[in-house]
Order: structure tokens, then sequence, then C-alpha cells
């Protein structure tokens, strides 16, 4: 279990045949992320045998209710189920105030350190790292604040390519070659070039998050080349004037930025309830995109 | 349909076994109303195809979030359906509070007029009326301030007896009738008695709602002789002490005041998570009270 992403709720502002409200669940080796936390998340979380205690750390994009509603519920029972360990909450600063209220009002003091960290959903900045992955806003244009989410693994060591290691390098010539450096003997001789004797670290995965947002072409920078990018597509294209007016986007949209940001796979989701046969979201999209797939509830997806 | 409760979630502090947080969908005649709206309501509401439109007022009992973390999402959820009817939500004064922030930090003007009811959980008091039936607050005993519902049928009107009505009564003798006045002449003397053309009143049906609380004998006043009782009944007897100390009730106390208050039937709910299986919760309650039933999710019991 390397890089997961499950998709836990999926529709966008009315829940609509038995699909949920936006929530998505990362899983990076031993450390669990919460992506949004819609209405009924906890009990998504139950239906798939996601462990909600495990969460390392919870990042919310926007206030509209869809994606955060689920969130003071979460938060009461990790505190009910006997959580001690702390928790980190990114979200916009009124989260926090909405967080205090809820608390108060309910008489509760978590049992847990929650630490809330506001976000600027204006700036494309590291908002969180561990020892391998870092988290950055990834700036989003809806009707209010919003901001989505850039998981990257930090780069990889250098590995040596040990078939054809020498067995007498010294620890300072090892350093050189860690550095990227050529090897040179005293005199300024070349004895090993480093490409000889190392292969390139492995890329480094990356998934990002992008809902909710109109059509931004210039995310394609941002965007570029990660493994897997997460779009919302609220709307096919025969909607675009709706999907502009609402601050969304449609599959077509999603898939050219997809496209242009050259991401191996594109996920589809935050789908309008107006859409029971979801299928021509996808095809639309592949039309433009071909690695172009439904966020379904309840699958999946590997970050290879 | 003539009085009908649905339990839409009946589940306590953290969902489990499929089960929801505690909700309620009430039918009176032409009129729907919502008692408690804990997350995921909305997603069970469709569930159960009850109409989240047609609810004309909403009751809270407290601000535990099991009980009213719905209700944000619900109500927008209304507004993006586009309902213009306005619409009554009654509940302690901080939920007030809570709603105004939710719509603030998402931007939202609902398209319907929310009319909010700010209750006193310490009186006995009719808070919402139509012209067939009252509901008036129960106090209860919680660890934040608490109350019930007693929604109850206004008096019914006197019923003639066809068969033994003379043709020739006037208009003033039917008006006394109707002030269960016998009837005499001008003279004085006794034309008809009162019970000998008339059948009495239609019974007052009543439902009254009792979550969450600790167990509360003399609550035998209030509820006397209600038709249908739904009591909380968190834990078994044999965690009596827990239920005391989390002002919560048992199985038995719960069944203990149906009996003494004399109602026709009781519906147990609020299960602790504790329970997979909820039948013993059921049978201990029959011990002391014969007519004690689950409230089931998606079940419907109608007040005959």
């Amino acid at each position: 279990m390397a890089f997961q992403v499950t998709i836990v709720g999926s529709n966008s502002a009315i829940p609509a045949y038995g699909r949920h409200h936006t929530s998505q669940y990362i899983q990076y080796k031993n450390s669990r992320y919460l992506v949004d936390c819609g209405e009924a998340t906890q009990n998504q979380l139950k239906n798939y045998k996601l462990s909600a205690l495990k969460i390392n750390a919870i990042f919310i994009s926007h206030l509209h209710g869809d994606h955060y509603l689920g969130l003071p519920g979460l938060l009461a029972s990790m505190h009910l189920q006997g959580r001690t360990k702390a928790l980190d909450v990114f979200g916009p600063a009124g989260l926090q105030d909405i967080l205090v209220s809820h608390f108060k009002y309910s008489d509760t003091t978590l049992k847990y350190e929650l630490r809330f960290h506001s976000t600027d959903e204006k700036q494309h900045e590291v908002i969180f790292e561990t020892r391998q992955l870092t988290v950055s806003t990834i700036p989003l244009n809806h009707r209010i604040a919003c901001m989505g989410f850039l998981f990257r693994e930090k780069p990889h060591p250098i590995r040596f390519n040990k078939a054809k290691l020498p067995p007498n390098l010294t620890l300072a010539q090892i350093g050189s070659l860690k550095k990227g450096e050529d090897i040179y003997n005293d005199a300024g001789k070349l004895l090993y070039k480093h490409k000889d004797l190392t292969i390139p670290p492995l890329p480094q995965k990356s998934y990002a998050y992008c809902s909710d947002t109109a059509h931004i072409p210039e995310l394609k920078h941002i965007l570029h080349k990660v493994n897997l990018l997460y779009h919302e597509a609220t709307f096919l294209d025969e909607n675009e004037l709706r999907a502009s007016n609402t601050f969304h986007s449609t599959a077509s949209q999603a898939a050219r930025l997809a496209k242009n940001a050259h991401v191996n796979t594109l996920l589809l989701g935050h789908f309008s309830a107006r859409y029971k046969d979801l299928s021509p979201l996808e095809l639309e999209a592949r039309k433009i995109f071909k690695e172009s797939y439904l966020a379904l509830e309840g699958k999946t997806f590997t970050i290879e």
C-alpha cells in the first residue's frame, strides 16, 4: 500500500441517487489524510472500513456545506472513540469559528489536541509536510474562497547501481555521488562518472485535488505532470454557461486541463444531482483526454 | 394517512451498524414535521422517499451534534431545490447562532423565509399550533439544555347522534348541544338530554418524543395516556450507572415510565453503538411494559 485515494463521496450540492457529499481518504504509506468532509462522511468511512481514528490530518477546501458539514460529527466521534493523538485540520479561517461554536454549544472538550491551521486560498504554498510528503495549496476560482491540495512526495535519494559500484569507494566518494558529482582522484583525473554508477531517483509521485472551481487553464503549470488529478466536473459541456455562472467546470474543461498539464490520469467528480447516469461525463472527457475516469464512491485509485 | 411517525435515524452519538443519528418524520394529515435532524438526515429522507420540501416545521431537542448536524445541509438543499414556502424551526437559542454562522461563511441567502423560534427547555408550554394540532415542549434532564416534544390533537367537536336527532331542532338548540348543554323549552321544561343526542368527541391522539434524558419518573404526568411515546433507551439496565452518569435512560426505565403514564405504545430508540443486536433492549422493556417496540430506521408507526 503506497499511495492511494479512496472516494468517500463525490456528488455536488444535493445528495442524489445514493451518492454522497464530497470526501476523499488518502493513504500514503502509514499515514492517512482526509480531504473535505461532507455530511455523512463518518457513515461512509464506516461503510468502506476506512479508519477515522488513523487520520493524521484533514484538509478542507472551502466552506460550502457539502464539503465540510461532516467535520464536527467526525471530530466528535473520534473524541467518543477515545482518540488521544493530536489532529491537524487545515481550512479557511471561518472553519475554526464554526468548530469552536459547535463544541461550545454541545459542551464538548475534545480528549485530543485539535491543531487548526488557517489557509490562504490565494497562495500556492506548502502547508504541511512529513519526512516524505508535502501538501500544498492550489488557488481555485469559486463563489467563495476555495483551494485545492497537491500531495507530492519529496525528492527520493539517488540510487546506486550496485552491479557497477566499485567495492573500494571511500565515504567521501560516496558522498560526492549522493550530491550528483563525478569522482576524481587527487590529481584531478576523472575516475568514475556519476551517471555510470547511479540510477536516477524514483520519480516523485503526486496527487492533486481540485474542487470546486471554474475552469482555470493556467492551473496546468501547478498541475504539470502530476500522476493523478481529481478535478471537479459538475456539468456536461451543454451546461457550460451554467458551469461558469456557478463557478464550476464541465467534463471537457477538466479533460482539457488534464491534457495540457500532461497528467497521467484524470478523475472526474462533484457530479450534479441532475445526472443519474454519469457515463456521459466520462465519455465527454475521454474525447479530449483518454485516461479519464469517474470518481465513483468506494473506488480506490492507486498511484503507481 | 392520519398521524404517523417514521423513524429516520435512531442511533446515539456514534453511528454504527448502518444505523444513523436521530431524526423522525411526522405526518399529521397534510402536514409534515421533522423532529431532530442528525447528520445524514437528508440522505435518509431520500432513502425512505420522504419529502423534505413538504416539511412545515422542524423541532430540535438539543445541541448535541447527533441531533442537529444534518440541519444546515437540509436547509441548504431545500434552498437549492427551490423552496419558497416559509419554514419554522424551533430549538435552543444557540442553534440560530450556528445557522447564521454557517450561512454567512457559505455566503448563502435562503430563497425562503426561515423563521427561527428559540425554545425554553425548562417549560412545558405550547410552542406551535395549527387548526388541529398543538406541539408543546417537555422539559428533559440531559447534560445540556434539552427538551422533548408533545404532538397532540386539539379537542374534536361534539358529534351528533344522527339516528336520534329530532329534525325540528332550532339553530339555538343545536348551539346549546355543541356547548354540551341539555335543551329546555321556554317554560324551563327539559326537552332533550345532551347525552341522548350526541356521541362523545373522538379522543385527542397524541405522540410524545423524549430524547435525550436521564430517567424522570415525574414525566408520567405530562405523558399521561399519550397514544405513542418515543423514549430514549440508550442502554440496558446492566449499564444503569453509566446511563445516569451520562444523563441517559435504560430500556427498563423507559418501560417503567410508559407503564406509569398509561401510554398505549412505547418506542425505544437512541441506541448505543455498543449494541449490534438490539433485541435485548426490547425484551428488557417488555418485561415491564408489553407494548414496547424498537424504533428501527425506516419503520412507520401509525397512531390509531
